[in-house]
């Protein structure tokens, strides 16, 4: 099954973010023709992919019309984007993947989808999310196996990035639900240091473990959407003065991840090294071994609490799943347990952040193979606990390719509050690896 | 002008909620005898005080009602509680302190609100909140003077404690906006530990600093409402084991504070070492001089991209004090500076706790001295910024007389984690500095 690749003469919703939004610009496309042809991409494969919860294609065109017709600018001006149907929209319904919100109508514009409409977004649609950005999957497919996971809990983002529906997709990050359906969907996803894109209007799942996500196919679009989204002048990423220090960090987590993928992932560093990074390996202190029971409880316990008007109130309608799993160990976590699990993350993250003097990057598996077969599972997050608990920013760039042909990401982590410099090192290691 | 007093017969609406529950556990008192007597106490104070923004009495007898027919208990079973109007209510409206908000009604409650009703708490109605939880007032009046301002932005909380109409009501604080009403109005008010307490479904100010607020008459109150917020069974906190080591801590803010108040503190500081206490002088690093331009930084960065969706769409809706400083200085501010900001506020984080190897609590202004007149400010917030800042946990105690005969606040600042021990102290420190 060949991944696909965008063509010679790239239809126009093949173009990057940053390739539309400068073809609008120059008068070269309008924002509708862009919309059109990512509309006509989403009649030609939404029933096999299910990547959308909402999408009106005569409400997208309005919105582009609006924008054609108003003259403005913007960084991403009449460009498409999706939006994880967590995030609040004031003109769209907001179902958090559960029933307790169906036909939810949220009165104003999370503050993330606020900004992208600022900079001249156009917002395509809400992407299907798991159960409240938990376990309990949606109905969206794999887009290379409609057998296959697409990952979660942002499944509808990577899926309809990847079918070339939209350049860009908001997601969201608890555990790994930016990184792994990134890494499933063979996209390019983005988890940024923790605090610094605003999550109002946004579901809360685990607030100090929460970040938004994004999605996009380039490097360059992330960076791109990443300014927008910080509210400020788009300022692109240089390419890195040197080749980048590469810290090849296994984990404990090494033996979940698949024989096929240790082997690429070992082969990539051996190419970075070749390249011209200084590439060596990297071991975590031994605290790091406990970070998943940690990042366990600081989810659960909040998660539980977060949650109490819909426990009290609509616990019929919760999934099992997130019964018997997230709720069931939130509500049986006591405070004490939280704090202490909370001290030891605040540990961790002490620890983490001088491994980044002798390296700019880490280099480590973004999903431990393939999408695996069936959509009752969103695969294994195990990957990215150690990041996302120790809030430091990460990217998955999809440069492998597995025993089905399918997509793997490698992941790369940056140090806290670096993360222009880790997408710099991205650019570098994306062509670098570049099939 | 004398402060209202407990008669040695209190009505049942002056009990606390402690008491309240007791009483109706025991079947001396039913929720709906104890509601009643809050109604009757709104009904005969609130056209004076203007503490509601939203109150239906037979909404309110309706829960107490329910309560009573359920057999239900809880650590705060059948006891009413206040909501200010920044918490998301499913049976109530929402408003914000806003003409954007107007008639607004979330889907869910509040965390903090459905877990105060999942320990039985009846919600009485929503409480007046300054625009936003920023300056721009409400319509609140000083309860014990209505040409005063009552302090913001938990303007109606404050005010109906202090009225007896409640005894328990949840604020927020961003900067002071906790602390400040409750010092201005007479009750304690406890800004805890950031991070503990859920905020779900109150709308975010800057959510780096933001935190719930509590409000109440009584330390027990405080730690039994604690409890119930953090999800957990109650567990009254101990008298402490010997009298608190206090540092007195005048800050760098020490001349904004009018001579008369700092004559209040320095002769409590006398006071606490007379019944036990080892009480020393506390300075605080250079660097904390700063702090004030920090957490405006930090908190105009946040709030202006926190609000994207009211200044894109509701821009003539906001208020020229909201528009002209926060959201002008937000969006002036580069995000540069506000990660330079954010860097700072670790610093002082990182500075102040050794502090509390030396001192169980720190003693300081909770205000610069009584409730100022006029309605159109809330009064000066800079003596909660340094604790606001480094995330500290806060107690503010009703033991000052002001000249005119106004109440006027202690602060008592403890550890970060240190919530339940500051408590404990502030029990102490309360009895010592009682008049």
């Amino acid at each position: 099954m060949p991944l696909p690749s965008r063509k010679p003469e790239a239809a126009l919703n093949e173009l990057t973010a940053t390739e539309m939004a400068a073809a609008i610009a120059a008068g070269s496309a309008t924002s509708e023709s862009v919309v059109r042809a990512c509309i006509a991409r989403i009649d030609a494969r939404e029933p096999q992919v299910l990547a959308w919860q909402f999408f009106d294609a005569e409400q997208a065109i309005a919105q582009a019309r609006a924008f054609d017709r108003s003259g403005r600018r913007g960084a991403i001006g009449g460009v498409p984007f999706g939006a994880k149907d967590i995030f609040d929209t004031c003109d769209m319904p907001t179902e958090m993947g559960s029933p307790i919100y169906a036909g939810h109508r949220p009165r104003g514009d999370a503050a993330t989808v606020a900004l992208s409409r600022k900079a001249g977004g156009v917002l395509m649609g809400k992407t299907v999310t798991t159960e409240f950005a938990n376990r309990h999957p949606g109905k969206t497919r794999n887009p290379f196996d409609p057998a296959r996971t697409p990952g979660g809990s942002s499944s509808g983002s990577a899926a309809a990035v990847a079918e070339f529906m939209v350049p860009l997709a908001l997601g969201t990050q608890t555990t790994g639900s930016t990184i792994r359906p990134a890494s499933f969907c063979g996209v390019v996803g983005y988890r940024p240091t923790w605090g610094d894109i605003r999550c109002v209007g946004v579901k809360e799942a685990a607030g100090s473990l929460d970040t938004v996500g994004l999605l996009a196919r380039s490097v360059g679009d992330i960076a791109l959407y990443r300014d927008v989204l910080l509210g400020r002048e788009p300022e692109p990423v240089p390419a890195p003065a040197a080749p980048p220090r590469v810290g090849f960090c296994r984990t404990h987590f090494w033996p979940r991840v698949e024989p096929g993928t240790q082997r690429l992932l070992e082969e990539a560093a051996r190419r970075l090294s070749k390249a011209g990074a200084r590439v060596a390996d990297v071991e975590l202190p031994a605290t790091f071994a406990d970070i998943e029971e940690t990042h366990s409880r600081i989810s659960s316990y909040e998660f539980a609490r977060n949650f109490t008007w819909e426990i009290e109130n609509h616990w019929e309608l919760i999934s099992k799943t997130l019964r018997e799993n997230r709720l069931k160990h939130g509500l049986a976590c006591t405070f004490q347990q939280y704090r202490a699990a909370r001290d030891h993350a605040e540990r961790c993250r002490a620890l983490l952040a001088p491994v980044f003097d002798e390296h700019d990057v880490l280099l480590a598996a973004a999903a431990a193979g393939e999408a695996p077969i069936g959509l009752e599972r969103t695969g294994d997050a195990s990957f990215c606990l150690i990041w996302t608990t120790t809030h430091v920013p990460c990217v998955t760039l999809p440069v492998f390719t597995g025993p089905h042909g399918l997509p793997i990401g490698a992941q790369l982590i940056g140090r806290r509050n670096g993360d222009r410099s880790l997408l710099a090192a991205a650019r570098w290691v994306h062509a670098a690896l570049a099939p």
